[in-house]
């Protein structure tokens, strides 16, 4: 094994890494956002069809490596902690 | 609620999903040719030194919303694919 070759590759890992963080961030802080705009209106937050429609995009525009029920996993994982971001938010008015 | 605002966060949204998909599928790619590096040395596969190593980069990166046990749970079920990829690897070389 090239151990220079694997040094690059782990760091490359480590950028992706980083990336994804910054992005699964961005997408909560547009979520809260989503919340409060419903939370004014009065509409409800958790929207299932919603959910659906995310998810066959996602896998409408996905290409591999990754197998359909891997992505679907993993961005209900994301989906769930933004929802729950959301709630915290609005437990935190509710006690303003 | 604005609807055109809500419309706006959504595409938002797609946008950010569709990127984080990216690059889940770009760092898998590279995990995979990882494998495929120690697979010829006759390294493990599975180094669970590594994997707090990252986990720990990423928590110090990690400038929220997201709480640091999130960020903990998410990157476990994208390392955790990841590796099932490399498995899936090894499988088909075994039957070559």
């Amino acid at each position: 094994m090239s151990q220079s070759e694997l040094e690059t590759l782990r760091g490359r890992v480590d950028e992706l890494n980083s990336e994804i963080l910054k992005l699964i961030n961005e997408r909560a802080v547009v979520v809260q956002e989503i919340g409060r705009v419903k939370e004014k209106s009065g509409v409800n937050r958790y929207d299932p069809l919603r959910e659906r429609t995310m998810l066959d995009l996602l896998k409408e525009s996905n290409h591999g490596p990754l197998p359909q029920s891997t992505v679907e996993h993993i961005f209900k994982e994301i989906f769930k902690t933004a929802l729950e971001l959301q709630v915290d938010d609005q437990k935190k008015a509710l006690l303003v």
